[in-house]
């Protein structure tokens, strides 16, 4: 069955290369736009602009399983939002990143389900499939090509002073802090997955990234590589290869955890009441909230220092109802605890009810989401290998 | 024409893997067979076992343009050599490893044209593309996926102790010691190439690799990985994925520059004078020879400590007729330098220049070449796509 489907994919790539040679000049055009340079945005949409620019968008999701209330809305529910809001002839590519998942000991067993539940909740979130392309990472083989090519023009300084897999140790090993990581555990996937990274980015040739702010860094290191590849090999009379991608910044929040309001929500820790997940039922949620830690003062006021849970509570109410976060404080400013807590449970349960009954409705569907990953692939295809065609004669490997 | 080139290969890919589900148990049968290990010998036949294993060799050379006489004595010889020696049913891949040369900065438009000339001169020393199979690793992409997965199964302490990144970054810079080497200088790609050289042999599941001396401890590292993922993702009631590779101790000949015969013939020595290309004519062959750097002492001995000059003559003479160099060395005991180089020069242009016509021959037939490529790119994926399945769903990506 696997197999057949990996056939399946070749036989589409190879089908779809083919047909792209007549699509380069038109994609070599929208990219030459792209190129160009935008301002930094939190939405892509150019309005104004006469000449409406081809914008790229790359995001990538590890499968994690059921993302938990926020993995929700530090990154999914800003997928939908930008898929609502780009221009028609935009590009937006949603990948959930199976190779980056491998960076940290995985069970297979768990990894394989974790898979097909990130596509079902990506799905159930509200991303169209007809409209962005959605697709496992690991169905595309352009990404570690083009890695392995970008490893050749990273120096190991620039990864040496790269933080995020010291807290990505720490966060894998419930750390309190990044001194406490054994580096005896740092393997070379975990050292070089920046790289991977640009690779995931720069293969489809993007030109705007939503990430976390904790990826910034990463950012960065992109658009050094794309320079450098661009300087590099340069070919006088053709455009660069590469687009220098901008980072988008997200309306993410920082949602904490129920019980320790001084770290973030997260997957792996042991107390499940520290999460909401997107499967909780009306009633898991309602009694996860309402054993949230706050505080004992009188009133509710958004004070994220000395009232970290009250104030996440006010956060998640403020993000699932669309709201400012002042705002909505100011209308619990006489409210009791018990009060907010009721209103959290209902917004969550408002927010989530919808995903929920989709994903219950789709997560068995083994053919369907097969069929969504399959086109997605040969879809990103299309895009990575127009660009890897170029990148090999760049190079002399073609 | 690439282009085309490259979607041909993924059609045929296709079909090869739809074919080849059928040969899977086939296939696993003669990998058990391999897995029962060898004892190492430079001749892989064993006639004397009754149900007679299939050997899976693999090896690599760089795309470094015409090889000198030191490369083809130390690798191409024994590739033609094993040809001939093996059986039957033994598998042999010999790959041109284009992704390994950007380890170190490369001019595009001579790698390119290096990577033609390398093929034509494997073609022209004697491999048979319907014995062997032949082609470009960066036509293979399942190398750089199972390099990425091999990446996060290896610690980086054990990539620190590799020693040859060391070297290679100090032959390239003409140093004359591994301390002379600025350590600013190294990238990614070239602290992980032994990474990337695990991923060559074990997607085909080699069970042979025949190398110099210098790679023996990447061998090492090949075996410690293929074990660790055997371990890490066992599955009870199936076979390990991979064979522990060993290592074939090829009678390689370590011929030294002609001008100073204290280090190894180069490729990228300045004085042109110091090797003898595949391609030289028999006058050029005759006046490097005759040029070479010998020592004045009387009579002809072979000590490559106190004559390294005289020695290294006697070992070229020794490996172009195929005889022993202490015996050969006892035949010019009372003979002066001229008389050796003379011969020396003999038997060199007798050896090259079958090699050398047939080379001038194919060089520019691009049609027959690229064909020979794209065979052999698309037999290599029938056995790598075969290992990729398996790896994928022994990892929890399929």
């Amino acid at each position: 069955m696997i197999s057949s489907r990996h056939v399946c994919l070749r036989t589409q790539a190879a089908a779809l290369n083919r047909d792209i040679t007549g699509q380069t000049a038109n994609w070599r055009r929208c990219y030459e736009l792209s190129c160009r340079g935008f301002s930094q945005s939190s939405v892509l949409a150019s309005k104004s602009s006469q000449k409406p620019s081809k914008h790229v968008v790359f995001s990538g999701i590890q499968p994690t399983g059921i993302p938990h209330l926020g993995n929700y809305l530090g990154a999914l529910s800003n997928w939908v939002k930008l898929q609502k809001t780009v221009e028609p002839n935009d590009v937006l590519l949603f990948s959930i990143v199976g190779w980056h998942a491998l960076t940290l000991p995985q069970d297979p067993v768990s990894l394989r389900s974790a898979r097909d539940d990130m596509l079902a909740v990506i799905l159930a979130t509200g991303i169209d499939p007809t409209r962005s392309i959605l697709f496992h990472q690991d169905h595309n083989l352009h990404h570690t090509e083009l890695c392995w090519i970008l490893n050749c023009l990273t120096r190991m300084g620039k990864l040496r002073r790269m933080t995020t897999w010291k807290s990505r140790l720490a966060a894998s090993r419930n750390a309190n802090s990044e001194d406490d990581v054994d580096e005896s555990l740092l393997n070379a996937g975990l050292f070089t997955y920046p790289i991977l990274q640009a690779a995931d980015v720069l293969v489809y040739r993007a030109t705007h990234v939503p990430v976390g702010e904790d990826q910034r860094q990463h950012i960065e290191l992109i658009r050094d590589l794309a320079d450098t590849f661009n300087h590099t090999f340069k070919n006088h009379g053709k455009p660069p290869v590469f687009p220098l991608p901008v980072y988008v910044d997200t309306p993410s929040k920082r949602i904490l955890s129920l019980k320790d309001p001084s770290s973030k929500m997260s997957k792996s820790s042991p107390d499940v009441a520290s999460r909401i997940l997107l499967t909780d039922t009306a009633s898991q949620i309602k009694s996860k909230v309402r054993a949230a830690v706050t505080d004992s003062m009188q009133g509710i006021t958004y004070d994220p220092v000395s009232r970290p849970g009250t104030s996440n509570l006010l956060t998640i109410l403020a993000a699932c109802t669309d709201n400012n976060v002042t705002e909505v404080a100011k209308l619990y400013a006489n409210k009791g605890h018990g009060h907010l807590k009721s209103d959290v449970a209902s917004a969550v349960e408002e927010l989530l009810k919808g995903p929920r009954a989709e994903f219950e409705k789709i997560r068995h569907e083994k053919a369907f989401l097969e069929d969504v990953a399959r086109k997605g692939a040969s879809q990103a295809m299309q895009y990575s290998g127009a660009t890897m065609d170029e990148v090999r004669k760049r190079i002399g490997l073609a």
